[in-house]
């Protein structure tokens, strides 16, 4: 396996981590979530370099997960904002947000809460299942392969 | 922010990252999920150079996410499997997973499919609120500062 033929894997892990498998860019991700929008803002949150930043950024729109927004004119400045793909990766942060809470945290407890608007609670992620609803457990799963993928070996 | 006071960082995110934020930890990780359990099981699923999975496999013994189980004696051969707070990884895995298929598959579908047994129904996995069971979406949570944190500043 090739990292820069990363996208072309027949594995949704693997392709998925070709636009995201960087930390930078799933910390951007999170800054993003958090509404921060700003190249500046950014910059100021990760401590990162700016050519760094700027090529993680670059990436992002490339691959359609951020959208660049003129939010002034005369000097015209942009933001970076989550386009609807991007906003769908709010699980992934979500989960490493849960599990990180639950064993990267001390005596202090997670650093940030999150409330969930609809039912006003304090709450955490729980995995389920489209079909059922219920909870989705590692061994309570069975993978099947696409045949369309096993008739080109 | 260093990469090597990751798990320092005052943030979930950052700290899970500490762990996991490596593509090939997060493959690994997607392997053992998978049952594959052995050295060279993983070594030829993935095609990486042996020293940098050994190095991999001993990072995730020593956070603790897998442990080695004795499968034979004389010789003595071990297995990697995954532990209960290895085990909660699985929401970050199968987020990654659905985005994949969501968004990074071809006319062919994705490569693989879940079935979830408790119901029976090919599924994919959505993210809920654990205090009202409601689907948790990006502009529906608030996020507060656990004040613990707030006083060191």
């Amino acid at each position: 396996m090739q990292w820069n033929e990363l996208d072309q894997e027949p594995c949704s892990v693997a392709r998925t981590l070709s636009v995201i498998g960087d930390r930078w860019t799933i910390l951007i991700l999170r800054d993003c979530f958090l509404r921060v929008r700003r190249f500046e803002d950014f910059q100021k949150s990760l401590g990162i370099a700016r050519p760094v930043l700027a090529d993680r950024l670059q990436k992002l729109l490339d691959s359609f997960v951020l959208t660049k927004v003129a939010y002034q004119e005369k000097p015209t400045r942009h933001e970076y904002r989550l386009t609807p793909k991007g906003l769908e990766l709010y699980p992934v942060i979500m989960s490493i947000v849960h599990w990180g809470d639950s064993h990267m945290t001390d005596k202090k407890g997670p650093p940030l809460y999150h409330r969930h608007n609809v039912c006003g609670h304090a709450f955490h992620v729980v995995q389920t299942c489209s079909e059922c609803s219920g909870e989705v457990l590692p061994r309570e799963v069975t993978v099947e392969s696409n045949p369309a993928f096993a008739l080109e070996k």
